[in-house]
């Protein structure tokens, strides 16, 4: 009976019904699924289920499961298992798998060889349109996609793609090496993710071929698995952008300990860096002693210049990442936030001299001075906000680090600066 | 010659190829172009591209363009357009093609329908695998994917869906009715993009069908463009945690007027509010009269408090967007939190203890102080930035707002608060 609920059911959903199930009927529940569904629903089972369900298994039966496990999500099941695990599965698939496997694991972290998967239809040169659908007919069931073919030379250079699309539009006896485009987007194993993602929102590819050294075709990254990454590089970014050690586990499995660690790294060298603000601040204590009012504007002027320049930051930060700026825009970007911080410095500072006369007690120098503080500190922090990130790329620093956190104690720092300088200036401390 | 050396470009590069190009000769190499790619290239050339180019034309070429351009595309355009370019497209594109682009420019911003294209593939359930492909062979040409075909009742309802591979494998004599996907996941016109997304990323899909509120089907909309979609809504976030208010023109390409204006509310809004943290010092002017030294260690604590609130309201607002923490976890988050905010209050209240003590005369009280208040502030912090956007969801504010620029402004007055309140307990001023 639960057989043929299942299969009635998205694979997907079948998977997250494993959530929930409590630990002891995980295994047995596993077992009732179809044949023909079981290994496509334990790729998408998270890691703790899938140990608990392998825990269950037995020898043979694992080796069926992996055996049909694309070789993408193989890699990132055995990366979630403990040793032990690992070791039974690897002791359970073929030798050849096993052999492709351990060379998967090889490459660098979020490298395209890293996500790639190694179930594709390779078509030669020389076949018809009529051979290759036969082809494509008789091994495209435990393919990851059947929608582009790669053709290859004997020696497994890559020389060209073919879409199902072409395929199913051309006549039975055209020749291959006719028909499929030559110029094939392809990237390389040892490639950043995130330039694969990039090529495929570029050029809206469905799937991409990976390429060795040699030119040689080793695997495929497919669309789906694309939109996995954007995620996960946009997480990435907006972890470093918080001022938090990026990690892709999910914040309700990670342990209190594990979070914390993530955090301590930048709250520490942050609040060492603020010391210098209490240095600048001290420095000034004189200017504080003669006119104590000062003191209460310290905070609106730290936090405006902060945000005034988080802001900037965090749209060249974006930008970047996105493609849409780079590090030669330096000079046209400084120029657009100069006059930005200008506009928005006189409607703050307007607003402000209103705010600071009415509330002070009338006192119009007051107001102006801590005005002319608020206009400069806006435009100072305009400035820093917008060059901090692209002088970061252009030393191979990751731009995201220079985000609000980091823009906001520097900026705090020139703030007091140019606040306690025109306020001596103006009040002839 | 130009002619053949476009035949063997990809489109996308062709369309690049239009952003450097002067003025005077887009329109002139635009018509270039080989007729059969001449639609798929000027979908992909940026919209002030696309003006020129459609200024450059004679009614009869628009009238060809668009109506071989993709509806998605054709939308994407004509929404960029200036009113008098709207008009005279719309004079050039067919009655049918004019109603549906009116019918789609009336769908609510970013909803399903508004991001949808209308060429698909529709079979009907009697038909066999034969016809099918047949069907899919005559008409597949002008389709944006022929790799999922769509089964309908004669009055258009949505009954099935039947995959290219699955069409690939089966027999010719078998009837759609029987090999079809029955159970479809598909949306709604008026649905968010950003759960389109959701649903492409969880179910791996590469088109989904759209149905309006009879359930009959009007569009689909494709993986590529969800790549697009995902991103989107992750600059959108990042905007908005960044205190700006959101939009979708590039920066590069947006003039500093608005950028001045999507970013003057904020700072306004936040400035006023740090009036309230200066309200709080002014509260304790005897107590910075009698023990001046204490201003000097207002930016760290103030700092670090909204360095450490913005972790937590970072990790809580993007694990929020993905759907990895819903409101129902608001306590355990909160203990979570409140457990990580100790760990990180002790770490970091040991190391400043040390340094206040070290730093300014070896005096332990004031070292001590100083300590707990920025263990306090760190709890508090944590507390504030978890819940604020839990807090948020639940009133159907969105939750990327309370993000660093507003928690740290509550966090300062909260840090200041604490502070003083323990100085004047430890130093009985
Ligand atoms: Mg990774
Ligand atoms: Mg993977
Ligand atoms: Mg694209
Ligand atoms: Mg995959
Ligand atoms: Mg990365
Ligand atoms: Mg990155
Ligand atoms: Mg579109
Ligand atoms: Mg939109
Ligand atoms: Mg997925
Ligand atoms: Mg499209
Ligand atoms: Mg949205
Ligand atoms: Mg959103
Ligand atoms: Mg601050």
């Amino acid at each position: 009976r639960l057989h043929a609920i299942f299969a009635g059911m998205n694979p997907v959903d079948i998977a997250g019904l494993f959530e929930d199930m409590d630990k002891d009927s995980i295994g047995q529940v596993f077992r009732v699924l179809p044949k023909a569904i079981a290994a496509e629903v334990f790729a998408y089972i998270e890691p703790d289920e899938q140990q608990l369900i392998v825990e269950n298994l037995t020898d043979k039966e694992i080796s069926e499961i992996i055996n049909k496990l694309f070789m993408d999500d193989t890699v990132d099941f055995i990366e979630e298992m403990p040793a032990n695990v690992v070791k039974r599965v690897l002791q359970n698939v073929g030798v050849e798998k096993r052999k492709l496997i351990n060379q998967i694991l090889r490459y660098p972290e979020d490298s395209a060889g890293s996500v790639m998967t190694t179930e594709y239809i390779n078509l030669g040169e020389d076949m018809t349109v009529a051979e290759a659908f036969d082809f494509i007919r008789k091994t495209g069931v435990n393919k990851e996609t059947i929608y582009t073919s790669y053709v290859i030379t004997p020696d497994r250079k890559l020389i060209g793609s073919l879409s199902a699309k072409t395929l199913m539009l051309a006549q039975p006896g055209e020749r291959v090496s006719d028909i499929m485009e030559k110029n094939v987007i392809h990237t390389h194993t040892t490639d950043d993710q995130e330039m694969v993602a990039g090529l495929f929102k570029k050029y809206d590819l469905l799937s991409m071929p990976v390429v060795d050294n040699d030119d040689r075709l080793v695997g495929i990254v497919t669309v789906d698995d694309v939109l996995e990454i954007i995620e996960e590089e946009s997480t990435e970014d907006i972890e470093i952008m918080g001022a938090l050690q990026p990690s892709e586990e999910p914040y309700m499995k990670t342990g209190i300990i594990q979070l914390a660690k993530n955090r301590m790294l930048w709250l520490l060298v942050l609040m060492l860096s603020a010391t210098v603000t209490g240095a600048v601040l001290s420095g000034f204590e004189d200017a504080l002693a003669v006119l104590p009012i000062l003191v209460i504007f310290i905070p609106m002027l730290m936090d405006t210049g902060g945000n005034a320049g988080s802001q900037s930051s965090t749209l060249i930060i974006r930008g970047m990442a996105l493609g849409e700026i780079e590090s030669k825009n330096l000079l046209e970007v400084l120029w657009k936030e100069v006059r930005i911080g200008f506009l928005c410095g006189i409607v703050l500072g307007f607003i402000n001299f209103i705010r600071v006369y009415l509330m002070n007690g009338r006192n119009a120098v007051l107001a102006f001075a801590v005005t002319m503080s608020l206009f400069c500190t806006i435009i100072i922090a305009k400035m820093v906000g917008c060059m901090l990130p692209i002088v970061a790329k252009k030393i191979k620093v990751d731009p995201a680090i220079m985000a609000a956190p980091l823009i906001t104690t520097i900026v705090d720092a020139a703030s007091l600066l140019i606040y306690f300088s025109i306020a001596k200036l103006i009040f002839k401390i």
